[in-house]
């Protein structure tokens, strides 16, 4: 059974302070849930995530998927600023629709003392189809 | 909800003509189920799947999840023998035990005209914990 | 031996119309080169593109990775605005120095009637290592 | 300068004691060269190598490149039996032509004292055309 090494308010603290260009206070980034295995992430509907015809940017489900997943490792590990990406595989599967948040609920599948892999499945507004589904691959520091 | 396009007993019949190498009857991949959205694949445990140090090789696992994904989109389509693999990406996440037969479980994530994308999570004995994910997308021929 | 259908003057024109979010005019991206089988994309350096730490973020490397894998393909098929990205594959292999620009040399590997796949090189400055390697996959409409 | 830490003989001797079920003393896969930061491997047509149409299977193609990675790793840090692969990503191009060998080029992309990554190409008899393009991450056991 895990435990959540951090609550939600200290996972905003701390990205806040290091992560200030994405998570902002007001911003755009919600942390739903964390609870050490899995976390649920939403992103608020903005024009500035659109692409031609009106669909959810690739680009900003990368970005926000990655976020995902660092945010459910850090729900595991506890504050490891340095933890990096180091592979992430994202197969694109429906347009997201439009004026609808996304939603990001990743999961931990591999949680090791060097690397932690996890699974993202990416939801736009109430629809249960995903949008885009990832697995990252994130390198933990030695102490 | 889904339905099967092919029942076991035909999916099987069909593999065993179309890819005699890999599906023989009495050999080591067995059908479990087969719904049209998700399959249960089993490879009875042999000799020839382990690598040095007695776990299993990345290649079966790369060989049994590639199977998983053709037989739930035949379950999903019926029988197209010229669909074919045009992405996997698997992670290897810990060692099968020896001695223990390996699991492959798929689920069809988008299944569109042309592409078709799955996941399948693969376990080893009665263990839980998977042993690697892949995500795999198809190419279906245009009629 | 490729020809391209569009020149840079061209591919620039149709991506400020396109996609303005990305390539505007006077904007980060510039397009180097354009050949029907190869592209150069140059993103200026500027402090948005800076995780903790001052590397260069993952996000901004997706994202100037995809632009690459989109405008190799206007090069080598013409103004097609409807082809999406349907699988990229990310390595992150060191890190982007702070304050140099990011290049992104894509590569057609196969142009097929449908499909398009193709890889990108990412460097930092003027060192040759790459900062990360992407594979990418498009979709492209039938006409 | 890349010098190899181990010469092709080394390699064979070293992949026959270790891996004898794929590299066998006259089997199927031969090393041509392998320099610290490339390899050149090439698998002997064999009728176990196709799947229906008469086209390379993918398994096969997979298991392939999943060797090179090992061999070229092997050749720019020593013999080093427990290093394993943690992500194989394939994109599958083109068919490789029957009665053909297949032609693996390996790269080195990164070399860390962790992990390492490369790119694999593989080509079918004398066509200069891939038929499937391989990254792949080795995780290198700490001393």
């Amino acid at each position: 059974m895990p435990v959540a090494k951090m609550s939600v308010i200290e996972l905003e603290r701390f990205l806040h302070v290091e992560f200030p260009q994405v998570f902002r206070t007001g911003g755009d980034i919600l942390i739903e849930s964390a609870d050490g295995e899995t976390c649920l992430l939403r992103q608020r509907y903005s024009e500035a995530m659109l692409r031609p015809g009106g669909t959810v940017s690739g680009p900003t489900l990368m970005a926000l998927a990655d976020c995902a997943m660092y945010v459910v490792l850090l729900s595991a590990i506890g504050p490891v600023g340095l933890a990096v990406t180091t592979n992430l595989n994202i197969n694109f599967l429906r347009k997201g629709a439009p004026g609808q948040d996304v939603l990001a609920a990743a999961k931990i599948l591999k949680l090791g003392k060097r690397l932690a892999v996890g699974e993202v499945s990416l939801t736009s507004g109430a629809s249960p189809e995903p949008i885009a589904h990832v697995t990252a691959t994130y390198s933990i520091p030695t102490p």
